[in-house]
């Protein structure tokens, strides 16, 4: 194989995805491990990054890593600070350098964004964002990145002008693994028709699910619902509350959804069913983007 | 010690308590164990039972066991089917009698409640509410049982006319333990300034939780928010939402708060900053009071 020009790196809480990219951009080969930033201590990235990467790397040449997500956070490898929004996703400036024991790689971490008011933080996402932008530079509008924590980014030629978290995707991973609910739910394939009712009724209201929660139990010991049924509905109400509250982003607006999972297609699904004016991509090709910028900009720097 | 007339048991899902009671209905002893309803096979029930309350029992004579609580449910000891209200919490009829090995013993199980429009259940608290109904025969208003599922009851002459559950505490344990939230957390003495500030707010805008959760994360990172004080303003929000959703049962009524815990007096110090008429009685006292009106009934069935 060609020796990459540089190494991208996607390293999140629970998976390390690495990709060899050529001086084109053309992406050469690309590996993944289960070393995710949860699972390290600040001694064992290196390690975990080299052993994923050493095929790719040639003795007595320094090969340039770019690496987003949680690896900057304060329990990662090395901190890189958040920069403040409103402000272009990825930026030329601010790559924080790491230092390495090994002389083939120089690796730097592309910062997250932070908002003071009201607070909130992003690691990982912003990448993916800039990274849209690149490939549709003339976008105006909403950009949701469903997952364990959605976000919901409002940009504005070219910038990020403020974004909000929901804690949708780890509120359904906990209460389905670790309250009462988990005798009622399951994981097979989603009832679709009890997803969107239940989506849809609670972006009309969007309190349902305070009341209705335990009710899904309810319903399983005194009408034996089923636990796809459940599943889907527990899905629908947790997603139906952040598209009501995420509303001033989408409403008469371009939304674009960056899909890191399937459970994206139902959050542009059920935007659309709602009037939306939807652009999906995928999560791998907006990062891999995103990082250019910053292979890009960092040579140019 | 004197031989009790019959035993009362309030049997959870994490514990055993027993009470030997005389024929005057006084407390003559009480013992408690960790073997809760969800560590035990239907076949452990009788030997756990035996295990705490065998000191009470005479050879020859045979000793009334009332039992409440999850020790009913289709996965504790023998399934007590619900009764439907709207009806008197503890009834005279419908105990569930199980057969034991040891002729010492005669047990019966008090039913929980179902509801079936929208679908919801107790187990044991029923126990709670008739108990405090026969201390306080007159009464009439909401009754509140705050817990990892509180409870919300109308009482209208004596019976339950209508009840809901909420997963306030189970929700607050979730987080605590097993989302993001857990790093910014603590459980040392409450921040009260900031459980009541969040508790209030949140009464009069119930949705905030929804896009605040994650900023209890946030402005840890990023303002060094305290842990006693995310954790304060977590269970406030929850605690607020509760409340809010439950105002048709408070507001502008006799409300009875059962207090199975501290948090009970955050509900009603909440409560009456709320300008809610409150009575504040304790779950222990209120469950032998229902015990006996169930051994009261059954002697004189």
């Amino acid at each position: 194989m060609t020796m990459p020009d540089w190494i991208g790196v996607d390293w999140g809480i629970s998976n390390l995805r690495a990709f060899a990219v050529d001086t084109e951009g053309k992406v050469l080969d690309a590996r993944t491990s289960d070393s995710g930033m949860g699972t390290l201590q600040p001694s064992e990235f290196e390690p975990a990054l080299l052993e994923l990467i050493d095929p790719w790397l040639s003795a007595g040449r320094e090969t340039p890593v770019y690496a987003c997500g949680m690896v900057g956070a304060r329990q990662g490898w090395f901190e890189a600070a958040y920069r403040p929004v409103p402000c272009r996703p990825v930026s030329e400036r601010g790559l924080t350098e790491v230092r390495t024991a090994d002389p083939r790689i120089r690796v730097r971490i592309l910062p997250g964004l932070s908002q003071s008011d009201p607070p909130d933080v992003m690691r990982g996402e912003e990448t993916q964002i800039g990274g849209f932008l690149a490939i549709h530079p003339e976008f105006n509008g909403a950009i949701c990145l469903p997952g364990t924590h959605s976000k919901w980014a409002n940009i504005a030629d070219g910038e990020i002008s403020a974004f909000q978290t929901f804690m949708t995707g780890e509120l359904f991973s906990i209460l389905s693994k670790h309250s009462i609910l988990r005798h009622c739910l399951c994981d097979t394939e989603l009832d679709r028709a009890a997803f969107f009712d239940a989506a849809l009724t609670t972006v009309a209201s969007p309190l349902r699910p305070v009341t209705e929660l335990f009710g899904l139990r309810a319903a399983s010991l005194l009408e034996d619902c089923e636990p796809d049924t459940a599943s889907a509905r527990l899905s629908g109400m947790l997603i139906g509350q952040e598209l009501a509250l995420a509303r001033p982003y989408w409403d008469g607006r371009r939304t674009a959804v960056i899909a890191a999972s399937q459970i994206a297609d139902l959050y542009a699904e059920t935007l659309a069913k709602l009037g939306a004016d939807i652009l999906q991509v995928t999560a791998p090709e907006a990062t891999l983007s995103g990082l250019k910028i910053a292979a890009g900009h960092a040579k140019a720097a």
